[in-house]
């Protein structure tokens, strides 16, 4: 089927300790995710490390997830970079890598004009012919896409899908449902909520640590049972506040999934910093209590 | 019952074209809401144009829904003041005049330490010994009310019970319902998510305009009727959103409750502008639309 | 001569113990600054607890100030509230009282359109039908008078003569300026700089504490005299530094006066809480190591 | 002499009509720039497409710029990177190239404890062993260098030597300044106001297009003649606004100077969009107006 919808985590990139790809490390959660039957995965965006690897890296990111899929879920590539023609040459190269879509944050850096966010997204959507998502992080690129800014995204480029909205205008998926767009909530805390405004899912971290959570989230919704969607995203959202609380994002990632999968994942690549001895042991409490120590 | 929780409509301040309150038109508003079966009001709030009233009108204001009410539904009273005099005195008034509940924006103007805040809230709610709900309305008093800060709320003021969340911090519904409060959304279009996630329930203005919808959600949610509630709270987010475009919010509220009541509600207080003519026929169309027209 | 120019001290509202106007203090400092050579006073703004006041106790204020003048320099008189009515009736009473001037914030707590906002200035300036100075204060009204809805107000409004710029947006006195205002600054750390892009001169709070030395850097400024300008409005911005580092703005105000002039001027109004014992003697340091010690 | 001081143009990258590094246009940019008085600049930095930049094309810049100079001005090379390892390859070879002194964004995207920012500081700092330049820009970074945290730079990188304050807090010149760091403001039209309250200079785009403006502000002010500085300020706030009003400022940049230097410079590299006709002929208009059209 043809649909992007359900749950899709935003993986990390799991290093060596030389802070190379760890692709065996990498494989290992891309399978554990899948056998937790998630639905696709958002590769290399935000929780992924994103603008620090390199295009090279990018690549070979692509390739991996693509290889270890075998067409099973939907692999949404993120190939955003500050100039247009990286972002398409990341583009290109994710579609011949054999991903199910790409997706893309606004340049950031600069401050933009809409006329060159969209036709930014004109190239880079060319520059692929799949499926394209885009990425609203305002947190990191200074661009909030609004509705407004959205449409002439929409006007321009055909291959618009939908979008990751991970910003505090929640209200605002309801008008992105409302022009056809798949639009994920960023946020695995408020997955539940923003379903019932029209959401198709959620592309969020902490999925990544846990997916069966999110998995019985999506089917309890989808099965109409209310008050145990209203559980288990309870117990998710505890679970996703007590993981942030501990540290920096990526270390409490790769920590968390070394911890379960029992396979070293490595550290933030600079300037992120590794957890300190405290924060480790105060993750190591919360894996334990939520039932996530490695078996 | 002792709750607070459901439906509340926050309603306006009709006046009569001397702009004075219109006594008549607010007891045949509130009527035609508790008709509809709503739980309670939000009164002379920001929809009641709040604090361009004077504090005598606030009096006045508290007498007639109190004696209108008769003990059939839940008064929560707004005594919010630039100064904790003024708001302590409102606060007391509004006990005498037999509200159930009372709410208060934060002191606002001035930035202010939370010591000055937390302290304006002991004063105030020792002054009625009600009830107490804040009013985080970040927009128009420059605070936000976080968490952490009604934490410290809640630990010097026995008389808190709840608030209204207004703000954009979506997720902090859950950290509040966490600490025991009564947490009503504070956007009518964001009532069944908010619900999913611990909401007490909504209060805003378009629920005082067809109360009828808002109450549907309500019960469809408490029913376990998802798709319901669903279909209706996206019947009443579309409602909202046409309303909204039409004009000042006061301006909108009041004409539409003279066109669906058939009395006239007045027009804001200046600054307030009132609808102009292009504005006017527009709100009239969305009236007609959703089936608002008077009867 | 006509001119609005030079330093013009904020002044603070000096109350008795049981917080009402302290009518002697408040002619004591009026005095003290006019024999130090200031050349007007904005009273009752920001610094004098403004929208704390009631519009009796504002008016008080006016005929105060307008008496103990008697002609000698300019008083601007703050006249804003949050309905255009109470608004109005401040101005046409001072101008009754007899000041040169007054100054208004923009309608405040609800978010207005500019065209409300255009409307409330032309009622109020026409009220009092002196020169009006828009007070340009966005951390407290949440609104930012940008030169674009300047521009509307001056066209709509024949009284605009100027505003207080207590604004982040310092390059916008330059704007102002070229648009024919007396554009004040709002920040007595940076009067030096803003004399150099056009500004009229100085409102802020400081200058009543300390007023030569604002007076002594508009003399050097007017003399050309740019290294003694530099080096007395960096001692004056130390001094403002030390000042506001001591707690509640308006408590600063209060107990350096007294110290400094040897009479009581009360404590903030609540919700502003007076200093601690603690930052009661951090300010006698302040006051001493800076030659503000009373004599 | 080994001083910072004065004035300093953020210097655009020229381009060749296929968008690579022009680098005759860009020696004659510079030549023009130091035979009109300037006293060093600021390479590869906003004005110069920074980010957009790979980083041989930096490694290219700093060798142009290096080997142009011959030691006659002060060039200081931006290196600021997303990761802690590309920005020390790039101060490594900075500093191999032969520049005086580096610059830094702090890492930008992923919002970073303060911890991190600092250590990203210390390693960059200690890569190019030069002294180091803060670029405070947080319209592009999203992070604010504010005094405190510079501190903890200043603690912990013995390079730190200034920074570039392009911020609109402005009054933060002044506490920089009594850290012992060079400030320069980063906005043209403030430079006047910014050396009177300690500023070492300017640096920005604009007086790379007319820096004898800037040299005889500085001279002016160097001189104590305080009117001329005015004048002369006035006119290049002046040519500035106007420049900025034109279009996206690097196509700004780069076609005033192709204007004035009778030498292509290429367009801005997208997303950057050249400016349309429309633009264009407005832009000649104000370099004609301005005495800024090529000889």
């Amino acid at each position: 089927m043809s649909e992007f919808q359900g749950v899709f985590p935003a993986v990390a990139t799991p290093m060596t300790p030389e802070g190379k790809l760890n692709e065996s490390a990498f494989r290992r959660m891309i399978e554990f995710n899948i056998e937790a039957g998630v639905d696709g995965f958002w590769v290399a965006g935000g929780s992924g490390e994103s603008v620090l690897l390199d295009d090279e890296e990018n690549h070979h990111v692509a390739e991996v997830v693509s290889d270890q899929n075998q067409g099973r879920i939907k692999n949404i590539m993120h190939v955003g970079a500050p100039t247009t023609m990286r972002a398409a040459k990341m583009a290109e190269h994710a579609a011949r890598a054999g991903v199910e879509a790409i997706c893309c944050v606004p340049p950031f850096f600069y401050r933009r004009p809409e006329a060159e966010i969209v036709e930014h997204y004109r190239i880079v959507g060319a520059a692929a012919d799949l499926p394209l998502f885009v990425y609203n992080l305002p947190n990191s690129t200074g661009v909030e896409i609004t509705p407004d800014l959205m449409k002439r995204i929409q006007d321009e480029v055909p291959q618009l899908s939908g979008l990751k909205h991970s910003s505090v205008n929640f209200y605002n998926v309801r008008a992105f449902v409302k022009m056809g767009l798949y639009c994920f909530i960023g946020n695995s805390r408020l997955m539940l909520p923003a379903l019932t405004i029209g959401a198709a899912g959620c592309v969020d971290g902490p999925p990544s640590l846990a997916p069966e959570i999110w998995v019985e989230i999506w089917q309890a919704y989808q099965a109409g049972d209310l008050k145990r969607a209203e559980v288990v995203q309870d117990r998710g959202s505890g679970l996703a506040d007590a993981l942030i609380s501990c540290g920096e994002f990526h270390a409490v990632l790769k920590t968390t999934l070394a911890e379960r999968l029992g396979i070293d994942c490595g550290a933030p690549r600079p300037p992120g910093l590794p957890l300190t001895a405290e924060q480790h042991a105060a993750l190591r409490k919360v894996i334990v209590e939520h039932g996530l120590a490695g078996n």
